[in-house]
């Protein structure tokens, strides 16, 4: 397996983007990840697009010809890969695998999502489609609904309270702040965030993420290739990818993210590494429980301790292990298709020491977590320094 | 790169398939392909789901999730590749890097389409929403009437007639009628399908293929384990997969199918063979003048003449270079995302000699051709015996 490299990142900024449609936002911010890779005369050999749901949100299908067709990439093999939440991050391993097999030595992965094209109540079905069909969608089972539980059943055994959640909601909105990329530009205090509005009891609205749009794109190739484009390659030191139960209420303990625990370890595994050896991560915290479970179940934190790391400022900025430093998906902002190439864009920029204001000191190694469906399909990703 | 193995496959019968969902269709077809492969008490560690338009045409996203759970392959990495018609064949292709690339040891590839979900006007503009958004879509351009277009242009242009059209029609209908497989069991004459009405001038119904439901699958580890499975391993000697410029009208020469002739190059370089070496092509005739320019394109007939290779008996089941033995999209079927690797099901049972009736005389080569938007983005795999 060829070691594989990072060499360009790109991405536009996360919100209500009115006047730019899908394919104007994968255009964007694949060729700006061309651009920063220095790649704009070379062939690609492949193009991978991360969405969820281009057909129902924008009665186009086929995005990812339609992206060579207008950044001409021609004749480059192109597809979408869809895994919900996480068609990110699954865009990004199969980029990998073109990669490390040896088939291509150049590979564009962009990630991206359209969400305002629908309203509201439309986004909140579409998103449903992930839940099993019988046992869930047709009762009407939400997102916000399975994050809730799980919320619930948190307080109950863990001593979560709805504090922590805030803390979680006041630090990424910090976060974002500082990235001109994040979608939420807004201070967002404990008192504020508690006084948010209810969306499904005990979670408020400052305990999700807002609906944006979005694109972010990476280019891959062989690491020995690497200082061809760039001094400051990314290795892509391991992945990890696995899936779990989709009914919530069939899994072993539903406060267990099982997928984020083999994922994790697999690409521990692969990267040779400990939890204890990453210096920043980026979190799947469409939910700001999800942030604390994740924390755990990928290892950075004793299970059921999360919420008292958050508490200490471990979490922070400028604490030991800055999870969110791009404000994560509760203040960046979730473009569904995107966020996992996102999180990876913000990793790259971290290591690079190009993520200015929000700059964590300088870390060696991130390690993103993409998660799919409510927590039933994960990837993983772990990132180190190239040089 | 590890060479990969097809060591199990399955599918089910295509057609109307009242009663049975999208989840049914792609669990029937992959636990057939497990048991053939003799894999069911194996660990998978990857499946990937071939689907155009789950999302459109069943309100369910992040099928792959969904399957994995159904056939209890928790917890391999699961993700959905959509490439247009041609995403059955993207599938396989991302299956084959999984293994070649040493990630994965046993990989699932399912790919399957529930098309009669919706009535047919509805079928008709959400195949179209592969085209050009603003330069085709929005006019009204169909897939019918695009290939319309191409059959007018070769009529003028190489002196092809309605009656040959008529003649791919029949020959694949006649397959269809060997294959229980196939969707279409009926026998079809030439002046049956020339006096079948008119949909897109010059194009009757039977110059088209029907709306249909199925699935398909295969099992995919390295060759170098092949043997832990079956005495009949079938390697991937090559793949291909090139795009080109989506809106037809801006096609150098929209004649010629640019993306069929570089992945076939890509495929043949790869394999290091030539199109003399292959005993058996599945091609994508979606519309019947497709299997004659696509046989030119690939490389099996001069440019031009690839209708008079049809009239000639060249392609029939007896013939030189039999095409379509399975009865192809014309009389198989084409639910879409099932489509690429069904093609591949029949030429591993062709290869194995398992093809009953249709049997072709001992091949010992494979091509298929997956073709997805109108022709900007092609796939191709070269299958070989590996005993």
């Amino acid at each position: 397996m060829r070691d594989v490299a990072i060499i360009g990142c790109g991405m536009t900024k996360f919100g209500r983007l009115e006047g730019k449609d899908l394919m104007d936002l994968l255009a964007e911010a694949s060729l700006r990840a061309i651009d920063d890779a220095g790649a704009g005369e070379r062939d690609f050999d492949s193009v991978y697009v991360g969405n969820m749901m281009a057909g129902e949100l924008v009665h186009q299908t086929a995005v990812a010809s339609a992206l060579v067709d207008r950044i001409n990439l021609i004749p480059a093999g192109a597809e979408r890969v869809e895994n919900g939440p996480a068609s990110g991050a699954s865009a990004v391993k199969n980029g990998f695998f073109a990669v490390s097999s040896g088939a291509s030595d150049l590979v564009l992965v962009a990630g991206g999502e359209k969400m305002t094209a629908a309203d509201t109540d439309v986004i909140g079905d579409l998103v449903s489609t992930m839940t099993h069909p019988t046992a869930e969608y047709v009762h009407g089972v939400t997102l916000p609904a399975m994050a809730a539980m799980l919320t619930r059943l948190y307080m109950e055994r863990y001593g979560v309270t709805e504090r922590h959640l805030a803390m979680v909601a006041v630090k990424n909105h910090a976060n974002a702040l500082k990235n001109p990329y994040a979608h939420l530009h807004r201070e967002c205090t404990i008192e504020g965030a508690m006084s948010s509005i209810m969306i499904a009891d005990p979670l408020r609205l400052y305990y999700a993420c807002p609906i944006s749009d979005g694109a972010a794109a990476v280019v891959l190739c062989p690491l020995e290739k690497a200082n061809e484009f760039t001094d400051k390659p990314v290795r892509i030191a391991g992945f990890g990818h696995a899936s779990d139960v989709q009914t919530l209420q069939e899994r072993e303990d539903p406060a267990v993210l099982k997928s984020v625990q083999l994922a994790s370890q697999q690409a521990f595994k692969m990267a040779k590494l400990e939890p204890n050896d990453i210096d920043v991560v980026e979190t799947h915290d469409a939910f700001e429980i999800l942030e604390i479970v994740q924390s755990e179940d990928a290892g950075f934190f004793e299970k059921g301790k999360g919420h008292l790391a958050v508490e200490k400022g471990v979490t922070a900025l400028n604490g030991k292990l800055p999870i969110n430093p791009s404000g994560g998906l509760k203040a960046k902002g979730h473009p569904v298709g995107a966020t996992g190439v996102a999180q990876i864009v913000e990793l790259v920029w971290q290591l690079r020491g190009e993520a200015g204001e929000r700059q964590v000191k300088n870390p060696k190694r991130g390690f993103a977590c993409n998660f799919g469906g409510f927590g039933n399909n994960t990837v993983i990703h772990i990132l180190e320094r190239g040089w």
